[in-house]
């Protein structure tokens, strides 16, 4: 019995590794960005019948999966309220250092309102550079402002 | 007496309201980014004496408060580990709901590292979309990787 | 020095005890609803100049305090994670009994996504009852579906 | 064995996948709301025998399963104090940001009391929109008065 | 200027010190139990004109203070989750030893529901007994059933 | 392999589910008050050797299970710090909310000291009244002073 | 005003420094043991209405602060629930790592039961020893038994 | 497979109580205190290899469990931060107490340092006493002084 | 299934104690520093396919726990935010104790920034000393400086 | 009044930024290491008579101040549990990601037992390096073994 998503999550960790397949190959069967794709087989997407049977295939998955692939899931992908690992916990520091600043500025161009994180996308890219290459990352939500009623 | 440099943040915040500056002038005044000159004065980043002298002067700072610019903050702008404000809390959901994602493909392009929040720059800005403008932000963090020894 | 908004907040709540004010008189002094309005005079709204100078008069404000009714606050109104008030927690154990249930349902009639807490409305009224009066609550908020990019 | 009432409500979850039922369908099988029915299935009601026989049919439940739908359990349904999920998340987010204006409004309209959780209905259904359909949920709970004794 | 209830505790507890006034006194004089008396006086309900003015007398409080005390407190007397204090501590240890204990017997007897914490009133009384005398205490909370819809 | 006090309990809960027993017949065979008896079955107390084989027997306990029921446990029956349970969490709520007002009326009633959790008894029962039945508990723990040394 | 015992222990504290008064004389002025004279000060333990005048002389206190020496104190010395001193936490440390092995013997000694924090005292002294001087502190705690009812 | 020591210290308990034996003769098998020799079974302590195989006799662990028991455990016996079994809390609850007494005490007699909880003992006995048995524990500790460099 | 690298932290541990391994050893065998195999073999780093394979044969572990040995492990070695262990507690009072003087003296050499965990390594080694042998730490992290933009 | 060594170390860091001290001026002045009179003057180590002296005067601190820092400090420099400042977050994951190595690495080297944080010293100096100088810190603290009684 699979009790829920994240024992799908598991099954497609497993078998990534055994089967040695990238996310960019898996997204591009799925015919999505590799943002996205990634996020939904870690357990954070709804993916519709036609990609959940191609994540199927690729993973090797049973149908009870593939099933499950399909519905809303409980979202969020962490163990802890403050990230333990290294790379994710610096994306919790920009939050935390930037936060403010984030808030001030959005509010000075738009308004009081928000940055949408559901009308939402992500790109994640290299950025060539002769110090270093750079890890690029485009956010794009949509604003969505707070009126009055 | 002043404390720390929280207590200078405090006086900047009240005296922009007071005189109706905006962060993009301030950021003009000193020919920094915007998004690098807020979070200084929001108490994130160390000035240089020229700056801080520009910074003191627009806000009509005290002397102490001038020099409290000029050093290493203890940073993190947030009075709580998960924000409470909708607009900064978005920022904490993609962290916790794309944080493994991030994880997978930036592990995938680059291999075992991080991506800097030290040797970093973030851009945020308007853009425009005819079913609502959008917020876009542009990150990009060195990638570091983890070396054996 | 008025530091942040929580400051006029606690000079609203003061100025109301003594000059015997409702939130509902508040309300129609500015025109809007007196559930928008009094979120924005505990600090958790923004009003427009005019607005902010009409709850400037109604609770005898400084001007310091009316410019700072007109500038996004940082949101969230209570002194701890799990609310201690009852009345305030019950609300929270709404969301802790219904959670899952809210979510299954708005799926199940919507697809994936959630609904605003932006693009958002609340009326609060009396139900009369025979068996003890109710209160009723109207939430209203716009479904935004996740979307694959 | 079946060691608590969140085995059954795992068991119900994974049904619904493989069966592909609606809430509204088992909803309108025991003859009450979608709601109440759906918080029951997910361990958050207790049953009537007669309901929890149907519950079982309907899901394919051992008998023990079905015994246990008919006892008080033990509530809450989320995994953590502040809900990560976003859809969820929101409605925290609704306490946090109006839980002092709900308590003001309620205090000025009736008084000192609460409105009840307990006796308590709950009504989520889709509210035809041209900018976008919205989720229109009412909350009725009992007013319950402070006395002094 | 007083900012909230908390402020008036503080006078109403610095005051009983000054003035060596007993709680079973105070009660005897708004003609309540000692018991409500006192959670008013700590900030924990809502006192008539009459009575506050009563208090106000008595514990020598300026008009203001009497104001704030009958106006709908923010409830939770303690200053952290766990309490520290050993008396109070023993209260919160028979909750966590006894708690599903209290559970399960109100639902042998009463069905699926709640004992009220709204519609309550307790007792403290000295219980004389031999090997040293006891505290007795007698709580009284109606019944509220959780109903189908 | 019974690891800890906890299994049995799990044990018992689906035994009682199964057997369909009540904890007041269970009560009576062992000769003790149904909150005491109660406690103990939920893993907060020690039985007897003989209490032990009669429970056994009534839920059909293997012999481990039996041996286990005679040692102290570790004790504690709720799975967080603060309950999220409606039922359970009333009586925190009177813990938060009257805490500091048994504090002072048992200091003014006893002098310093507690009211001990260990040289206790509960009593849970049925109090008719027409406006709705109530719940009645009786709390006796003996009068502990601090003294000096 | 002082507000609650807290202010009391500052102002001892202040005052110890200053007059440079160990806590052995001041123990030895109201005729009682370094350690419950200690604890009293720092605000655990409550004084007779003689030994609070004597404290107030050593100390230069107002005749409110010995007032309120004299009621009993909302108990707990420590700013987390977690000590981050050094010397504090080593005791923490032994709780945490000898916390079961304490309870297994004084259970196989006494049977099930508590060694009293109440009925309690501790004596810390000077222990010469070679190899460096040692810490010795005897604890002495009433066991209270649970019984049945 | 044995992950981890804690799969021992169960194995060991699940032992203790189908075999009935007492710390205090496992203690005389191996020539040790009763308080380490239980700390080391309870996964607190590493006992040298004839220890462990002497452990192992008794108790009828595996080969593998027995090596375990040689080697440094991760320490800590508690399953949360405050702990809730009440035998156990009188500890944390004198921490709380006494922590800054204990401090005060120890810097006046040694000056700036800690009582070590490594290079530490402690004995736990049965102080008999008219007005009913007392639990008496001893702990020695190093005292180990803060040295400037 | 292998579901995560803890997973395979639990097998090598497991392995290391029946196959009497030191992890000097195992570094020798795969050429690094004990340091960074050790942490690598606790789930900490990433292992080459060489040195993952050598690593299995050693341990004996299956191709699948090989593999997962050379993808970015999910870092953070500790069961809970603050460690219990004595040992690891020691390091987390350095932070505690020391942090703002790590942050003041490495502001004052090099001006605002961090020092690198990632481009990071540490050396631990035994320091004799007559008065007891040492533990010395040598840790050795590239400045990063925050940069303006 | 100054209320706590808390204070002290607030009239230092402001004394500080006003005459523009440097820590190692400090040092020198007390003739001790960088680190050590660097943490004593953040609150954290406590000077002789003559020192504090010196460091009154370096600082123009009143009497007052001079005396507290010559007592004992509650010790703990950090204002949350888990640092957000960058620079000392990076020590606090080291202790995440490495704390497992460290103690198996000196258990392998030294035995069971831990590296004291009391007898310890501390060095913090820059590394030349072509790639970017770095951060040399070195950590000696004296091995305490935990033995058997």
């Amino acid at each position: 019995m699979i009790a829920d998503r994240t024992d799908v999550t598991k099954m497609i960790l497993a078998a990534k590794v055994e089967r040695k397949l990238t996310w960019a190959s898996v997204a591009k069967a799925v015919n999505l960005s590799k943002e996205w794709t990634t996020a939904g087989c870690l357990g954070q997407m709804t993916f519709s019948k036609e990609q959940a049977e191609t994540i199927g295939k690729l993973f090797g998955l049973p149908d009870e999966a593939v099933a499950w692939l399909q519905i809303a899931p409980y979202r969020g992908s962490l163990p802890s309220a403050i990230p333990t690992d290294p790379l994710i916990y610096r994306w919790y520091e920009i939050v935390s250092v930037y936060g403010t600043t984030i808030k001030e500025l959005i509010s000075e161009e738009f308004g009081d309102g928000i940055m949408s994180a559901i009308d939402f996308s992500m790109n994640i890219e290299r950025e060539p550079d002769l110090k270093g290459d750079r890890v690029r990352v485009v956010l794009s939500g949509k604003f969505l402002p707070y009126n009055s009623y």
